[in-house]
């Protein structure tokens, strides 16, 4: 029996080449481009808005816990950085240095930076703003009475980067982040946390993205930081993304900074600081968790559009009654609410064939798309397909016709049903790729090996080693290109050997391959 | 018989010094704050909260005009600029370059450039992103069916300015900037005017700022537009606020970049271009426009809290009472509609004395502030102050006593009651503050004469020289420190001479000192 021929929408598909895929979906949905400034991408209108979604859910969550936004200056002095040394040795490789404020004709064509306008002082463009903001909070901060000092910034930030890839490493990105200041370790940690568990539960619940959180081992801490959390996502090759990290600094920045506060004896103490940040690097995690061979499937929580209604033009004098219907539609759809928001739903009129323009949205990854034809409108009918079921097992698209009525009725459910689904689905599979049987390195590299494709994440226990020792196991794992990602938080206390060491096992890491 | 005296909260007075008495309100409304990084300044919570309220009143006007956003990268490489030499004639004098990509060590100590790290090609950190977006343009338009293109986007600027002023004049802020493309001539001119439109009634429906919209004169224009249109916004020291552009920019940046299409008869066609943007300067105006001697009056639509609720805490059994019953006010506050939006209301339980938290907020403007006593509870009722009635003729601050019921159920009218008196004070100061009977240039000296205070604007006719002649005009007015803000769209065609050239008048224009 010959299984029936499905035409996908993408020219690539995941498991022939899955960056190639990944390019493939960013550009045939329109997501964002090479912009020909090195390093740096536009972001397209569909890319945009889903960075918008991100934006207002996340923030309406931040400003929930407290946190004022503020903004702070994109141009950080090499004073400030200077200050730490630990931060300075994270960053100082990937830079954006600012040495001049005026151009003048170049006498060989073409412009130049003007010799007469050079800085006093270089100025770094931001790759993250602990220092510019350490030095707010040093002017902020008097009094036990002023912490915590809850702030957040949404802000572009440029490192740069040797090798970039649209979404997950770009020279320039945008994100937010969160930094506090607290009267002591206690309460920077339960800060912290917060943050973590908010970006945990908003990669579920918005993104539908699995992800575990926990603490990352010493070597992979932020610059400056004494303690680093990250959540991490399982891509469809079986990459880990760092989708978001909360930082417990200590008082590394604050005595850079001199945030200092008179405590309730009258004494002059050292802040406790944490900082966190999400970024558009979460779209990157989106696309390669959701992602088919037709395109992205956009969860119904971030979706500019999560319904788009197709009318079948023909350029006759039906045109006009299945506007007028197809207008009713969104209407009626544009009333209905689901997760505690209006459903945005689009009527697209535009001109072109309805199939070019059904793919168009299919590779967008609508959640809900639906095909209006003339017939439709007169029989009180829609036809609707879920972007998350596109394909019937006999190779057609998944249409389905149903009363008007009892669609609208029905979408709703429909979209938390997609958003479910979609959860499930990478739940399913990320449980199902990571692997506890792995008790030596032999085994490691057994499943890591070369001609494996797509392997998963292996959770085994081991000694925490540190300093020279750490250094050891860290070289080991590079060698098979692996990293540790972190500590799951709610993993069992392991028994066993530690694979590195051979000592008692004491704590469960996950290590995979990375983005 | 004396005048009580009342005891205003600002250290300086709008009449004493309007510069100094701007920067108090900054300061002391809790609005920004110089940042130790030359020309930039951090934007504290209060007034990033009134730019966030102005990114989703503009931003909703924007998409409603089927703009989409987009994000374009920060850095323009120098070739870019190149391109356009009107554009860079007035821009690469303020701008700031990145030239290397890493730090070292200095042999004397601290950090430099990396003399390794060099960029082949400087990277100018946008001052605007005509040249940007073009570039995008050019790759994305193709056809006549691919225009009018409408994108838009939110971001950081730099322009390095000399002498700063905070919110006026910073060398970075924070902006939107259109960008459109279309098939011809009108079609570009209808978008640049529609986004003056949207400007001005911006202006004045949700910042309450009385606005003149009109071209601009050629020596005015923006570098490399054929066209610029502004709104001119009255402060009460009399000077002009440019507060919104809009510039049709012609074949300029199509010619730079290729925008190209091919048009329905298969010829390749340029594109005609416009670009429209509004930035945090916005917030100066609102300062200058509707603070006072207590400080900033902040305009209940762009209110970060439209309403406050302060309890006069005693920090006794009394207080829980008292906390219930504030709560209870809150939530049938909270549940009320304002200008299409729930009402913004804050209960402040921080601890503190009750009159220093009211100052606090009157500083900063909110439109209604309450005042609950522990006796206010028992019988039901609120004191409340209107900041925009803020004294009685008796020195004394004009908080009214109400039944809670009643304050709630008048509150909404209240809010709007306050916006529309907030526009109509600076409408009525504006208008009566516009000179029409000057004739010559003496008379254009002596209304700006050296002693005299706070001087309005002048409207008159002239006979709109171009070229030299203008040139001559715009040294006249050098001399006294003005320049021609805009030719009002709705003035009349004037009668008489044209004070500096003796033609004929045939267009009317605002001369002012300005911002």
């Amino acid at each position: 029996m010959n299984q029936p021929k499905i035409k996908h929408a993408l020219p690539v598909k995941r498991d022939e080449d899955f960056a190639q895929w990944y390019q493939a979906v960013i550009a045939e949905a329109e997501l964002a481009e090479e912009s020909g400034v090195r390093g740096c991408m536009v972001i397209k209108p569909w890319g945009y808005g889903i960075w918008e979604r991100i934006q207002k859910l996340m923030d309406a969550r931040i400003k929930e816990a407290g946190v004022e936004n503020c903004y702070f200056p994109l141009f950080i002095p090499l004073s400030y950085f200077a200050k730490e040394a630990d931060h300075v040795e994270g960053f100082a490789k990937e830079m954006a240095v600012v040495t001049h404020h005026r151009l003048v004709s170049d006498p060989k064509g073409g412009l130049m930076p003007d010799p007469e306008a050079k800085l006093e002082e270089p100025l770094v463009v931001r790759p993250t703003s602990e220092t510019v903001i350490g030095a707010a909070m040093a002017r902020w901060v008097q009094s036990w009475r002023d912490l915590p000092l809850l702030t957040n910034q949404w802000a572009n930030v440029v490192r740069w980067e040797m090798r970039t890839r649209m979404f997950l490493r770009t020279s320039e990105f945008l994100w937010q982040e969160g930094h506090t200041a607290h009267a002591d370790e206690a309460d920077a940690m339960e800060e912290t946390l917060r943050a973590l568990e908010m970006y945990r539960s908003f990669a579920q619940d918005v993104l539908a993205l699995p992800v575990i959180a926990g603490p990352k081992p010493e070597n992979e801490r932020f610059p400056g930081a004494v303690a680093t959390y990250s959540i991490e996502a399982m891509m469809q090759d079986g990459k880990a993304l760092q989708a978001g990290t909360s930082h417990y600094l200590g008082t590394t920045f604050s005595q850079a900074a001199g945030i200092r506060y008179q405590d309730k004896d009258g004494q002059q103490t050292l802040c406790h600081t944490t900082s966190w940040g999400v970024s558009t690097r979460l779209i990157g995690g989106v696309i390669m968790t959701h992602g088919d061979d037709d395109g992205l499937r956009t969860p119904p929580q971030v979706a500019p559009h999560q319904i788009v209604i197709l009318p079948m033009l023909r350029d006759n004098e039906g045109d006009e009654a299945l506007l007028a219907y197809c207008e009713d539609l969104r209407k009626a759809l544009a009333k209905l609410s689901v997760f505690d928001e209006k459903v945005r739903v689009l009527l697209d009129k535009r001109p072109g064939k309805a199939t070019a323009k059904r793919w168009a949205w299919v590779k967008k990854g609508v959640p809900l798309i639906l095909e209006i034809g003339g017939r439709d409108a007169e029989n009180g009918q829609v036809s609707a397909v879920r972007r998350d079921r596109l394909w019937r097992e006999d190779g057609k698209v998944n249409f389905v016709g149903q009363a008007k009525d009892d669609f609208v009725a029905n979408a709703v459910a429909e979209l938390e049903s997609i958003q479910a689904a979609l959860f499930a689905e990478a739940a399913a599979r990320r449980d199902a790729q990571i692997e506890r049987g792995v008790t030596d390195l032999d085994g490691l590299a057994a499943y890591f090996a070369e001609d494996r494709k797509f392997p998963g994440w292996v959770e085994l226990g081991w000694s925490r080693p540190t300093g020279a020792a750490l250094d050891k196991v860290v070289e080991q794992l590079k060698a098979l290109k692996l990293t540790i990602r972190n500590t799951p938080l709610d993993a069992p206390v392991p028994s066993g050997t530690c694979p590195f060491t051979g000592e008692p096992a004491v704590e469960t890491i996950l290590i995979a391959r990375a983005y």
